[in-house]
């Protein structure tokens, strides 16, 4: 079994080739989901598992799960993977190095003929970026329950095109119903994405969990007037409210070691260089490993809304608009990282993970854990984004390892 | 000449019925430039003029020229008028009251059959706002000479669409060249958009010139990354740089008794709310009657963008994008409307425009004065803008009271 060991050359290179699908100038990609990229992306994925002897299916939320048999074809199989779309501006590891990884875990498996006790699984989630079809996660959430299918084919695009009405024009909207396909264990490799395993020069993160994350709207109600005309001591612009409290999201979060906070997008309306904004939109989010800061960061910024809004004559409304808890993932799953990651004599530190994955609601229905890589500067969802050939190597022969370490420990409780 | 006194009635009515077209929901009036609406008030308008015994031209630009015949028809008129497109969400005062109250100045020239020793035209310039085509003012600018025909036909709105196609579309590209029209003099009158003669309780400013006005772009780049997984200490948020400058605005013109500065227009990329914004653009409008404050108030905010940025690791770019100096109007011109205000029997005060205004392209070309009357609140650009139907009469008697002072004036010069 420790024999068994990934190329990797072969998974650079198939990094590399799919990362030309969607590629952008500043060599990141845009490949966002359930467009024809995507669908070419899809295809690329359905023939290499093929190519692997695999059997391709396809859930009604357009996820692919290419299986490859195990000793016991009855029971549940063991399941690796992430997600194949990205960002506007994204990378060319966020998600798709957890599929390639996988993939080519699996090829390693079949090279050597190695039969394992399960079956195994490379799975490719649909939509985990939530950048064109809000929210992120959607196609694991609805396989863990969180969502309903139907909700998930109403989402709407900025063009008003649906979630269901994407799926089928690029033709994977699959017959199996989200959720039907049980799974013994689930692991995702993923690139960190924040500066801890780089700066402490670890090779391997053991992803304990997931840090919890609320989302808000806030919307800021003031005057809009005449630019010129209105003394600054007459004004109620909503933009300066806004602009106090983004500067006091940031103040805040700075005082807890662990939490960050941030607004990512702004409306400000009506948007004319002479007429003192009326109305401002703003998204809040707040995440810590922790949820009781969290709590206290949101007393804290309804505090600010309320002192701001008043001093400057203005209305401010905090939307709480999602509350995902802290995930705590499977401790046999953590258990078989942390010991590939010896095995392989790679160095490790346990780390919790700062984003969501679809690892976050699959530990709900399954028993799941996460392995990080490094990445350089911290830097992701953005095109600059890099993780080395030896970090993503080293990632996916770990992945492989907990793989056959979770296997092991299956044939053992069935035996 | 005394004698002749405009209808309140009259006047309020018709600012009524022509408020209904574009009328908005919440009783202001949404009538963009060169949009089926202008054209249809503009056709109002021709009637209207033509009724009175007026002929009507109209210019290359699209101004529409009403003009009754004088004694001495072979001299320039003098001219009154103002704007009838509006801001997008804009009042039922601004622009419209300058023009109507002309109309009504000359239909009680009419009634009484008053023969003026020049001809007097009645104006209404095209796209003074400039909400769908920037700039604004453009037409009376075309006129003064400021910019040339080419370049503001050329201007596009959001959809792409043209000025001259959309002038050629409503059908009202006229013949005449825009500047070729000779003028003696030209009175607008306008809604204060400001507080001060309501404070102080007087019924009409004496407008002296209108205050300086710079606008500029700023650009503030940082780097953009995911909001989950980067600490705040290594975040380079351009939102944040921003909010810092905004507010650094208020401050700053805060500091100086007259001047006013607005952000008016965000944007925030890549607008994704769990991605830290790499970048936002803004603009910025700094005005005073003073355009050494505006020297000064630039001075500071370009250390500002050095001081913030260098804080928190980003770029800002300031680009100046227009420059448009005080104005002082005539002193014969403004003259004419302190005595019809007093002739009159209204209080009233010198004041300096805050807003840019048709008359201040005018002025580089012809004796121009303005007449001002107050609105609640201060409020304008803004669909709750209001005067009352005596403060817009008051405006109206000292409009025609003003001509016809300047007229006299004239006909004692030529004899």
């Amino acid at each position: 079994m420790k024999n068994l060991t990934i190329d990797p050359g072969r998974l650079w290179d198939d990094l590399m080739q799919t990362a030309k699908i969607g590629a952008t100038a500043k060599g990141g990609i845009c490949r966002l989901t359930l467009t024809d990229l995507d669908r070419e992306v899809r295809d690329w994925f359905k023939t290499r598992a093929q190519a692997l002897g695999c059997t391709v299916t396809i859930d009604d939320m357009g996820t692919m799960f290419a299986r490859r048999k195990g000793q016991r074809d009855d029971i549940a199989p063991i399941a690796m993977g992430s997600h194949l779309d990205t960002q506007p501006t994204g990378g060319k590891f966020d998600g798709a190095l957890g599929v390639h990884a996988a993939l080519e875990a699996l090829t390693a498996l079949q090279r050597a003929g190695y039969e394992t006790f399960a079956p195994i699984e490379v799975i490719n989630w649909t939509n985990e970026e939530g950048s064109r079809f809000s929210p992120a996660m959607i196609a694991s959430g609805v396989f863990a329950g969180a969502f309903t299918r139907d909700f998930a084919h109403a989402r709407k695009d900025r063009d008003g095109e649906s979630f269901g009405s994407a799926l089928e024009k690029i033709g994977y909207r699959g017959s199996e119903p989200s959720g039907g396909h049980k799974l013994s264990a689930f692991f995702e490799l993923h690139i960190e994405q924040g500066p801890y395993l780089e700066a402490e020069a670890k090779d391997i993160g053991v992803v304990t969990g997931v840090q919890a994350m609320r989302w808000y709207e806030v919307t800021v109600t003031g005057q809009e007037s005449h630019a010129g005309t209105t003394p600054m001591p007459r004004r109620h612009d909503a933009l300066l409210g806004a602009a106090r409290l983004i500067d006091f999201v940031n103040d805040c979060a700075r005082t807890f070691p662990e939490a960050v906070g941030t607004v990512g997008r702004v409306e400000v309306r009506p948007g004319s260089p002479n007429v003192i904004p009326g109305e401002v939109f703003f998204t809040l989010d707040l995440r810590d490993p922790d949820s009781t800061v969290i709590d206290g960061m949101e007393k804290e910024f309804a505090a600010a809304t309320k002192r701001i809004g008043d001093a400057l004559g203005l209305a401010i409304a905090l939307k709480p608009v999602s509350n995902v808890p802290a995930v705590h993932f499977d401790k046999d799953c953590i258990a078989a990282v942390r010991a590939a990651a010896k095995a392989s004599g790679f160095s490790s530190r346990d780390i919790v993970s700062r984003a969501g994955h679809d690892a976050s609601y699959i530990s709900r229905v399954t028993p799941t854990a996460m392995i990080f890589v490094p990445c350089k500067d911290g830097i992701s969802h953005n095109e600059a984004e890099f993780s080395s050939k030896e970090q993503c190597a080293a990632g996916a022969q770990v992945l492989l390892q907990a793989v056959l370490d979770y296997d092991r420990q299956l044939a053992e409780r069935e035996s």
